[in-house]
């Protein structure tokens, strides 16, 4: 046995960019920690590029298990899928029961599930935690969302709450970190959050495209983003929105954001949000719109047919008064994302109903407020609307149905001129679409109802009395009672 | 062996409505027809009910097996899911090598994949075949999408065109059912079918609410959907929405649209096709919006919640010429059909591109034109232009592309109207998000791209030259090549 075998207090596997961040904030937090990657010389570069670290570097798995203190506590940050699994078996043989295993990757929450499964009937803990804040985030603090055994959260979940990132609360320094649930409950969270964060880029997107239509120039626009970003809209997104809109390229001297191919890439966290969202019957359309329009701008011969065979207009918003318009687009992006949070939120809520988890919404929305890519002030507020009451809806807490109140003649006008304008706004319409369907008193679901109930004898319900119904429509059009 | 041994050309499994009207037809072709369901009375009641099909009607399972002529062609219509496995594992033992089952249900197109394999492997054929009509369709002329192996449609592929719905075309009769692809191409595209169908009725129910917020009766209504029907949005749908808002409920002596409770039911077909989308990133968000919308209408607590706590105008929209905004809605109503057209038909070329299947997009429009729920008149053009050239998207088609040229003031006017109005119309501004994106020669999907760049190093593209970039966003600003 070496000198350093039982001595380190957390292992992380995988030292890719991620994985080493993460070892390297463990370790600024004084924990002793051991390092392990496939391959050697990827340990050996990190370990020699941060002897401030102290890490213990191991060359093989067994050496590395062993250089852990029991129970074990090992965070694999590897590809998530394949990878994942291949080193969990690679792991079994050589831990002992008790050992806690951590999964920081973006596993997919029914993989999770299986896992801990598998690993529960090994007297195995594991945790699946989603990670959400970058490479920057790792190191400096992400926010974490673990989901496992409340048993492997006492082991685990004081070094993760440490490692997070920090909000100033009432009552001191509040971590970005706590836990979720029992099994996929982490993960389902993050892939949620990923969602929301799709639908967050979008709708930025849209509000640009509109500053633009209106005239505006990138760095203009970026002027705008860097003005809502000290107001309501004070968030991670919009700041670096601003950034990027205001960088300029140094090879043709224009906005860098005109020399990007517009071809948006998708890494499948936002797939799962609305296929799950599909599943359970939770209406996420607004999220769906902004994964399809990734798919769309992605699709490049679907876009050549189609810039050559339609008509339309060009994009140019017919503005009367410019700062009026700003501001209208600003309301109209404000309320967007609020209704992306609802969606998001609500699929939490069904989810934890439908897998059997006890998800605190409240802490979800605390734990997001700093650290990871959808961090915005206006978490702060549903976090407290959350913890206030009881929520249905995001929508109807008090403080944001009179936000959307307020911004709701802005949000229409802006729907309007972009329809007008042939600029594209799926997302922007889409909540809207979305606000209005939930809050009407009547929809055009029983025309629907009546219409399946005509090509497919599908019945229908009556609003004054109980029972099923179906009229006989190919008959003498009188109602039985199924 | 009884004197009915290997008499019968077609056997028909499960006598609920559907499979025995399909019995009937298989009768009524002069097919001479067995029939089986696991509750012999129920087999029984059929055949008493209908002397005239001179069914085989069998108790046992092998005795109706026995009462086939070889090979053996058998159709089962149970519930989908594990009643079809069910059945089918009870069949396997009593077959030959070169029998051919028929899967006429709504299975999920994998399951009729795995099924087609695993069944292969016993020499055996599966054809998973797509049956749409409802109740009547079945017995008088459904249009059938029927996959599997070219061999096995040289079996059943006269039988199924002769039951078939039959359409005038310049060449006589034709029906309504086309070899598809192999393994579980038929189901796919009666997957498809129905999303499509679901856009359908979405868009539908948003005009009703149009003309609804216009004034307009349900009576009045009808009217103009009878109207419409005379016209380019000729089709089933539109038929029986003027049909359905007509009704009036004997008990109340209201419309009978306006006592059905406003939840719309749904069973499975429309998810699948969005998560299928979502899958093979095919953007198809007017199709997701109208499972969305059903989803929306089927959540009784957030609605409540909603209903309570959220403002906004009360869906009366401002008409100042009432014709003229009649006729706005049926051009909105009839792009955004094109749309949900197009999104359908994408998916299913891109869909046979993946799975290996050589799908004539035109053959699949031209089965539609008659037999099923979204039967058109639209269909018949569909057909020609696809047939006329290799589409990319049906958006491009001429006298499509000309079509939604002339439609689309009036198609931004009535979504720009119902913004204003409170009217969701999640699927008519859908479609147009989409018709401007797909043409936009630049998406926000640039920024995108800077903002995934900037957060997590994802890279992009330039538009100038070939690579792929990264900017230092936290150190110098630079550019790198990667």
């Amino acid at each position: 046995m070496s000198d350093k075998t039982g001595t380190a207090q957390i292992g992380v596997i995988g030292m890719a960019v991620m994985g080493s961040n993460l070892a390297r904030n463990f370790a600024n937090h004084g924990y002793r920690t051991a390092i392990f990657n496939r391959t050697w010389s990827k340990t050996e570069a990190v370990n020699e590029a941060h002897p401030e670290a102290h890490f213990i570097a191991s060359e093989s798995l067994p050496e590395f298990v062993d250089s852990l203190e029991k129970p074990r506590r090992i965070v694999i940050m590897v590809k998530a899928g394949a990878g994942t699994d291949a080193t969990i078996d690679a792991l079994v043989p050589l831990l002992e029961p008790g050992d806690i295993i951590v999964d920081g990757g973006n596993a997919y929450f029914q993989d999770t599930r299986r896992r801990e499964k598998a690993l529960r009937e090994h007297d195995l803990h594991f945790v699946g935690a989603g990670i959400s804040g970058g490479e920057t985030g790792a190191l400096e603090g992400p926010s974490i969302m673990p989901g496992g055994s409340p048993h492997s959260y006492q082991y685990v979940g004081k070094m993760l709450e440490d490692i997070s990132a920090k909000v100033q609360g009432p009552n001191g320094e509040e971590p970005c970190c706590t836990y979720i649930g029992t099994d996929g409950a982490g993960h389902f969270v993050k892939m949620v959050h990923n969602g929301i964060e799709y639908a967050d880029m979008q709708f930025i997107g849209e509000a640009y495209d509109l500053l633009k239509g209106a005239g505006l120039s990138a760095a203009e626009a970026a002027d705008e983003f860097a003005q809502w970003n000290t107001g309501d809209l004070d968030s991670y997104l919009i700041e670096i929105t601003s950034e990027v809109l205001r960088q300029v390229d140094a090879e043709t001297g224009k906005p860098l954001v005109d020399v990007i191919v517009d071809a948006a890439g998708m890494k499948g966290t936002g797939t799962w949000t609305v296929q799950e969202a599909l599943n359970l019957g939770v209406p996420a359309a607004a999220i769906a719109e902004a994964v399809f329009a990734r798919a769309a701008s992605s699709s490049p011969e679907l876009r050549k047919a189609a810039q050559a065979a339609l008509q339309g207009p060009d994009g140019t918003v017919d503005v009367e008064d410019r700062a009026a318009f700003i501001e209208d687009v600003r309301q109209a992006l404000w309320a967007s994302k609020v209704v992306a949070y609802a969606q998001g939120l609500n699929l939490i809520k069904i989810g934890a109903r439908d897998y059997g988890w006890d998800i605190d919404v409240a802490a979800v929305a605390r734990i997001w407020r700093a650290g990871c890519i959808i961090r915005a002030k206006l978490l702060d507020r549903i976090a407290n609307e959350y913890a206030a009451g009881n929520l249905e809806t995001l929508l109807e807490a008090p403080s944001i149905a009179a936000g959307l109140a307020d911004s709701n003649p802005a949000w229409r006008r802006v729907v309007g001129k972009a329809a007008a304008a042939g600029v594209p706004i799926p997302g922007f319409s889409s909540a809207l679409s979305y606000y209005d369907l939930v809050r009407a008193p009547r929809t055009n679901a029983a025309l629907t109802q009546g219409l399946r109930d005509f090509f497919g004898s599908h019945t229908y319900q009556r609003i004054d009395k109980e029972g099923t119904f179906h009229t006989l429509w190919s008959g003498d059009r009188t109602e039985v009672q199924e």
